[in-house]
């Protein structure tokens, strides 16, 4: 299809289309007969991604691309899937934030002891970012219990079990990489608003009691 | 204190301090004698809970102004204070994205249905959050299960049951609101960082069986 189509039916201008493939987001065009350019059902897939990553994920431009190269690498094993879309989307979260304590690492890896997870959870990404989260805390003046720690640990263990049956049902083999990385963008976005509402629960809950 | 003082105090240059007097975020000293201006222990404090929304929460400048504002309002009810706390917070999750689709939002009121949860949950900002996300996964190709949304809903339960028992250990009443505000922006940060981890413990286990 041409380009005009192809904004058509994935909801975006062709100026944008453009940018994206610019800077290396969209694959270009084939250049067919004298002046035109096609586009294919890929393309507008690749471009739905796009979307999704940059409205609601937020991601920067740089991510995206960060994260549309790792897709790219249909034949990795699963867990391995999922590190490099954690990795490539962690520049986000965690860039120009000063270096976890070695305190918080240390309150993270027993988190981790505690609730029997494996030896290799302890080389995720995952683990800067909660222990950043948890000097933030002590920074901000409040030294957060172990039970706190747990209770979230287990809600992220309920939530990482509901992503990988998911991933089970939803994707083909092909698709997995890809719905793992819109999952783990769109995922935290879905978790973070619906943390909300609970809060308005629970608080609701407290003054019935 | 002198300014020089509160910058070796809060481990914050005074140009960034002064910058903070002149975006809002911060209260101008009082002027003492001739040239001299006093800060207190109260800058101190405000200081490190900008630089945990700045840096962990990664908030603009604006949406921390709005949060110290919302936090200015020590008599508010606690459901009140979490609520006024999550809008001044929601403009930087959600503000340049499309509106949630009409079925997004019965998707997430039904889900608040199923769960049993309170009435006014359908008037809480993590609505449209959720919503978006679920447009955003849809868009993409991808129409999430009533059962994953429900296990993120009882994840999303178990963690702000946490926050609530947090709130009523940790702080005391002048504290509050501040505590509400820090650890809706902390907490989604540690969620994400545990999250991450987390997928690596069910994949791991999913290797064994």
């Amino acid at each position: 299809m041409i380009i005009s189509e192809l904004a058509d039916r994935s909801g975006t201008a062709a100026a944008t289309i453009k940018f994206y493939v610019r800077e290396g987001l969209l694959p270009v065009g084939e250049r067919v007969g004298g002046n035109r350019t096609e586009y294919t059902d890929e393309h507008e897939h690749r471009l739905r991604l796009i979307r999704a990553m940059l409205e609601v994920g937020r991601l920067s431009i740089g991510s995206i691309r960060q994260v549309l190269d790792a897709l790219d690498r249909p034949d990795a094993p699963i867990a391995e899937t999922f590190e490099v879309a954690q990795r490539a989307l962690a520049r986000t979260t965690a860039s120009d934030t000063a270096e976890p304590s070695t305190r918080s690492l240390g309150r993270v890896d027993a988190l981790i002891d505690r609730a029997g997870w494996a030896p290799e959870c302890h080389d995720n990404v995952g683990r800067g970012i909660a222990a950043q989260a948890v000097d933030a805390f002590a920074n901000a003046g409040y030294e957060l219990p172990d039970s706190y720690l747990d209770a979230y640990a287990d809600a992220a263990r309920r939530v990482a079990t509901a992503d990988l049956i998911a991933v089970g049902e939803l994707a083909d083999p092909s698709d997995m990489a890809e719905l793992m990385v819109v999952g783990t963008v769109l995922g935290d976005t879905l978790s973070l608003g619906l943390r909300r509402i609970a809060q308005a629960q629970v608080t609701s809950e407290r003054r019935l009691s």
